[in-house]
């Protein structure tokens, strides 16, 4: 028998609306690499929704090609990313920024979270260095939100990075590719243009909530770049698709009718239920998410019980005889499926 | 009114049996990076077409992002790979290849395509000269088949590229973003047996012959490369996707039943009626080509003419009064087009 | 008053004999780039030291240099180097390893040094966890002996790092900018010959020694590299001198009748009486150092004092009210002016 | 018997006032890393015969780490450099243009010289392709003065490339490996002040002008570049030596007496004897050169004599019979050994 997956939020294709409108659109004949109507009234809808005019909105295909693009952009030579350890970029992008010829500057997190005050010290105790000239100078500031642990920013802790970003002349790029189960978590005090008013580039994640592929990289204020040649650069990556128009319609549907929000809610009241099922079970948490990522220590007895008709990931040993696993949902999480863990965790 | 668009081989969307699939299966829960049946399968079918059990096969998205992807694992820092100068990563890839620290040593091209005697004369010159220490040093060869001006090899051309290759001790890279219609042209004499027989390392086009995105690299002699992190370079170069089994069930389409081949011939057989609608008026190409590119020297009155109806690639000028365009076929072009195209070229 | 100066290994000019030999060779014509009579016998010079006829020597012109073209030729482009976090490359080089494409892989340090215990289970936890082929690969192990806190491996430990390099298919990087110091050591139980017998590769420093400038990398067993454009590589990284006699020349001087060793053991015992003079004075170490880096933590106000008349390094803050500090000797530092020291630490 | 060499200007050591004055310092105890006395009077010496006292000036050691160091500085990611051809970093420097990420944009030379107008048609075709946006974009251009066949620009060369530069928003970077030649030149019309006017970048090359080793890059007017971390990026290149006083005090001795134009005058008159003395025996010259390289044409029979008692280098075959080949000379070329050459080509 199959288990029922619970693996990532990747697990399935894309939302129904999506196949059907490629379906509608399939003849329509359009030019290459981005420059037709569905990738233009898609940003369109973004911006309108931020209310960034002249913002500028770029497609790339997936996580790791926007964070190495993004970054590389953002740099000069000598310049690094200052990162949490945890950071997506520091563990499992398998040296995409190094390829670029740029170290990652690693600081402690929380959660899967910067502290603002712990980049501030980083900085001070940087410059405070007499060998300085010496060592990789920080350029930016990435951060994921979601993080890469389910939790997410409010929008002081934003704000308070983002302070500490203005005073040492640091660009702030946020990693979206869970942007979506972020801001409709039901513990978010952000909308998606409070991420706009916040950040000096963040992307917008289609793969993770619901799309084919596809992340749309936002430059809410456009003028303080020159981004003349980023579509250049994005080819170089390779992430300038010929077929490019795919994911404008994409991120057309996403957009066109909140589509975008309603998959990610549905992900995100999905979890809260397996949340509350474990809760129930005093099963306790590696870090405590209100996103579509849990993180749930089993004993080995429940997880070997659990994986007889479940798939979920294995995320770490805790201590000698526990460990911690992630369950994730998706738009495409059924009630069903749920319904199943949670008898299943009860049984436990 | 909207023009006819005879642009490129990309304009329109995927061929509907892939669409179709990509709804049925589009609910099936799957592990995430290519790990999963539809992967499996697909490269099953291209190792049985190729009789090459053995070999290994990679999906990327792009025609950049593989030959960057490739050249990188295929050189040594010191190296560079050998190319004409209308090649494609010399030409139009933003400098992708340069990027992961490697030069491109140009040597003529002849109507697109590389001349064996050419290569030898290059690399004994090379060698002979006495300061090729302080050289790039040749590691290997990327040709295209069929090649940006449509052209394509002979079975012989390939063997004698080869040959020098391996005299040289070079590894060759055949780019094969559009190698089904370079197969199915009928002037070709080799079949996807062939070139993996040559070739040290290929892929197979599936963006410009039918899919929505997706490129197969294939190492037909997996045992001589140490392909056992190939996965995490292509991680590392943003090519790993979440949903990798999308590119999976394209290629399962393509290649269950021959699409990959029909949909190519299509696009050769209406290049071909446009090829001879354009001899039928006596107007002249820059190259012969029997693929589904071509490429007609136009005056400039009949470019203005034949522009107010159809849309297509301006190549380049030719002398002060003439200009070489680019007409474009693919699986969609419906004959109802090319019938349009052909009147009016009648009519020129 | 000019203060004395312990800053630093590389505070004075060269060697008297080395200054005096390069006036000697001044008019003598030679071919460029280390094509050269001093080069051949110096390295041979080393070679018969090391009792290594087989191995391969070249010259570079520093450290970082050096260190960023080794591993860049070690690794393949989705491997990283291993190094504990204060070892050199991760700390005080600029980002020149990642400016090659690579990643540092750290691990925690013991006063400066690697522990193989720790190498393993780093290895150990990276194979086990199932994202692995996410990360980046480890290819090599980077070490510093003596290390940048002046501490040295024993034999034992370096055959034990070696073992665990050669269980995960490791090569092992011998970091020698201060090789000599450290084979000088009153604590040393290796010679020349059991470095060469142990590292896949390694170099001798010169810089710190009594050179101008000049690190000798050594590969004891040439047969196991494909080395033939090694050379190659070091001209694209800029340390293929033009005049390469040069280094030839003083590497000459340096092994010719021991000058290199007697250099490093006049720093070591001059660091030791500095070193007994802040154990008389109850001055604690940050560090214990047997060479000729010595780190003495100060009040604040024996450090106000001693500055007044002696330059040396501030390292970092040791809680709220002392500070670490470096003193260093070299093949240059006088009794006199280590007598002045003693004399000034005793007043403290 | 020992032949005369001709083949470099780096075959013998320095300038035995250099010597001296390494020797007459070397106790002297100074900071690391270029921050000393010497450094800074040798750097002033340069600016005010330049007459540009907000200048910034940095060493470094060799031509090809100067190169990639100031391109990588100047470029963007998605740009490249535009060089003749037969450009050194074009030529011979093992890739390390691009082994920082950049390709070399080729257009033709004429005897190792750009002209104005091949750059301006270039540029303007670039601009009017469609396709600019996939490819490499200009960001910078470099040359050499003297050439790498020894021919040299005139003022008004300089200024009319400056002028399309300017035109067209790049860098103008001179590599001025052999600038001391250029500017004392019979032909020459400019001094260092006139570079100084016209050079986005350039430097003053000493390892073949009578230093051991060692290129001084000067920005003459340092408020167009973000200067502040360019020392780091010296030290990721490898370039920041720790005995960078070594540098500055050759540079003191170049600069305070004139030394640096003597030498290079010196090497032309010798070569200028050279020339008059091969175009008596009536034999051509590839390069018509007023510099202290020299291209003549000789015979195999003139070559085989000549070689029998002389080192210069083989350039190149010219046609079936015959062969060009350099003589150098330098600050060290005796009269006695030229005129020895000049009654060997009398008897040719």
């Amino acid at each position: 028998m199959t288990k029922i997956k619970f693996e990532t939020d990747y697990q399935e294709g894309a939302h129904p609306k999506i196949l059907e409108r490629l379906i509608q659109t399939n003849l329509e004949q359009t030019s290459g690499y981005g420059i037709d109507y569905h990738c233009e009234k898609s940003k369109k809808l973004m911006q309108n929704l931020m209310a960034k005019p002249n913002s500028k909105i770029f497609y790339m295909i997936g996580g790791t090609q926007v964070n190495s693009t993004v970054i590389k952009f953002l740099l000069r030579p000598y310049e690094g990313v200052v990162a949490i350890k945890s950071g997506h970029i520091n563990t499992h992008e398998s040296g995409a920024i190094e390829a670029t010829g740029h170290k990652i500057l690693t600081i402690e997190g929380h959660n899967g979270l910067m502290k603002a005050d712990d980049l501030r010290k980083y900085l001070e105790d940087f410059y405070a260095d007499s060998a300085y000239e010496h060592m990789v100078q920080p350029g930016m500031v990435y951060i994921s939100h979601s993080s890469e642990y389910g939790t997410i920013y409010t929008k002081q802790n934003l704000c308070d990075i983002k302070s500490v970003c203005k005073d040492y002349n640091l660009k702030l790029f946020i990693d979206g590719a869970r942007l979506g189960t972020a801001l409709t978590s039901e513990k978010s005090d952000m909308t998606l243009k409070d991420i706009a008013d916040i950040a000096d580039v963040f992307y917008i994640g289609g793969t993770k909530n619901g799309a084919l592929y596809g992340e749309a990289i936002v430059f809410p204020d456009a003028e303080k770049f020159d981004l003349k040649s980023f579509r250049t650069l994005i080819k170089q990556k390779g992430g300038l698709l010929a077929k490019g128009r795919i994911v404008g319609i994409q991120f057309e549907v996403l957009f066109e009718d909140g589509l975008y929000f309603e998959n990610a809610k549905h992900a995100d009241i999905q979890a809260m239920k397996i949340k509350k099922a474990f809760e129930d079970s005093k099963i306790p948490f590696l870090f405590e998410s209100f996103t579509n990522q849990q993180f749930p220590i089993l004993t080995l007895e429940q997880h070997k019980k659990l994986s007889e008709n479940f798939d979920y990931e294995v995320w770490e040993p805790v201590g000698e005889d526990k460990i911690c696993v992630r369950f994730c949902t998706s738009w495409a999480t059924t009630d069903e499926n749920v319904n199943k863990l949670i008898n299943a965790i009860k049984n436990l």
